[in-house]
């Protein structure tokens, strides 16, 4: 039987880059933000080409990470979902909050393609939800017939959230085009990332006041006006 | 960013109880065994039932574990899945083999109900297909908009594995009656159990010998012949 004092040695298969340069920003689920272009860089021995042979048959991969920024801290049973306002409470098991024991992340991405680059496998995903840098433990296939149950009964996260409006000031509206230009700044992704109002969730209506986020290597400026999410300033890190 | 060479320390945060005995007739997904119900006992201090508030509300949940029976090899970048016959080789991240780094499990399965036993929490599951005492990693809700992904294209395993006529020898039918009479068989479970021909893949029809099982309590005897699984004997372990 299992001991529970019993020691797993888990290491990192490889590293994902993405956009998001901090937690603050970084959608609540995968997938909110489908423009978003991701790659997984696999460590040796497995990035060996072989091991990716049939992947891109599935349209979808589970990719097993860890929630690396949050520190292993004394287990707490409940967590404050932003789902829920931030106020209320729930068990963390009926959560996907990364304050979890193990700390071990699970997100189902789009798989775009799967590239050998110097003999070794480099995977594209669309939709990631995780810090540039997380650690990645696994990636398996999503299987239809087994992962996509349709009559699933979703607790209080039954709907997609509610997205805002992003407009510009002028000021970052010409910086936007100036960052597009370079390659740098994808204005879609950016509106589909700010659109979800990435503040705390507790914060209301009545909270205007400048937030920063660190995305795509810019610095965001924004502040929120009820339904419209204003960025302020874009400033290249 | 991530050092390769690092190491995550993972804990069991409970174990997994089912009614297969061993590694040999495990389905090979989850929920293809619907009539299975298991529980998953929590470990302290996991096991506090503030930990599980809100998670009856979902029906399913993703449960990851540890497959502790598979031995910490050196890395094989390809596999022969069940599905392709056992001969044919796919990459390990195509798979859900249990032979792969970290050797993290994933199964969705159907969430009956959270029971809390002398102030622990105990999880109802249906459809398990982990041996008995599987160490247990992390629970997460199933979200559907999130996770349902009917649109999802499977690879090689498009499709749900075909299923065996399951027949019993006239003793091993009394044995059936027996043992579901003391409660300890259930017939409409094992019939599921075998009907998905748990041999090993490559083994052809013209393979007529005895195979034996341990499920729930019982060495299991049977033999395939072409569409037929045969059950010839059922006795208590």
């Amino acid at each position: 039987m299992v001991d529970p004092q019993q020691t797993f040695n888990m290491h990192p298969i490889g590293v994902i880059h993405t956009p998001y340069g901090e937690k603050f920003a970084v959608p609540r689920q995968p997938r909110l933000v489908e423009s978003i272009h991701c790659t997984i860089e696999l460590f040796a021995p497995y990035c060996d080409p072989q091991a990716c042979i049939g992947l891109e048959g599935f349209s979808h991969i589970h990719v097993l990470f860890v929630f690396d920024q949050i520190p292993e801290d004394k287990f707490r049973p409940m967590i404050r979902p932003p789902r829920l306002g931030g106020n209320q409470r729930v068990g963390v098991f009926a959560s996907r909050s990364p304050f979890r024991p193990n700390r071990i992340g699970l997100s189902i991405l789009e798989l775009e393609k799967v590239e050998v680059v110097k003999g070794k496998s480099v995977i594209h995903v669309k939709g990631a939800d995780m810090v540039d840098g997380t650690p990645i433990l696994d990636l398996k296939p999503y299987i239809p017939f087994v992962d996509a149950i349709s009559e699933a009964r979703g607790g209080f996260a039954s709907e997609k959230p509610h997205l805002k409006e992003v407009v510009y000031t002028p000021e970052a509206q010409q910086q936007l085009a100036q960052g597009e230009a370079k390659g740098e700044l994808d204005p879609q992704a950016l509106a589909e990332i700010l659109a979800q109002d990435p503040r705390p969730a507790y914060k209301g209506d009545a909270d205007v006041k400048d937030y920063f986020a660190q995305l795509m290597g810019y610095k965001v400026t924004f502040q929120v006006h009820g339904e419209q999410v204003l960025v302020v300033a874009l400033q290249k890190l």
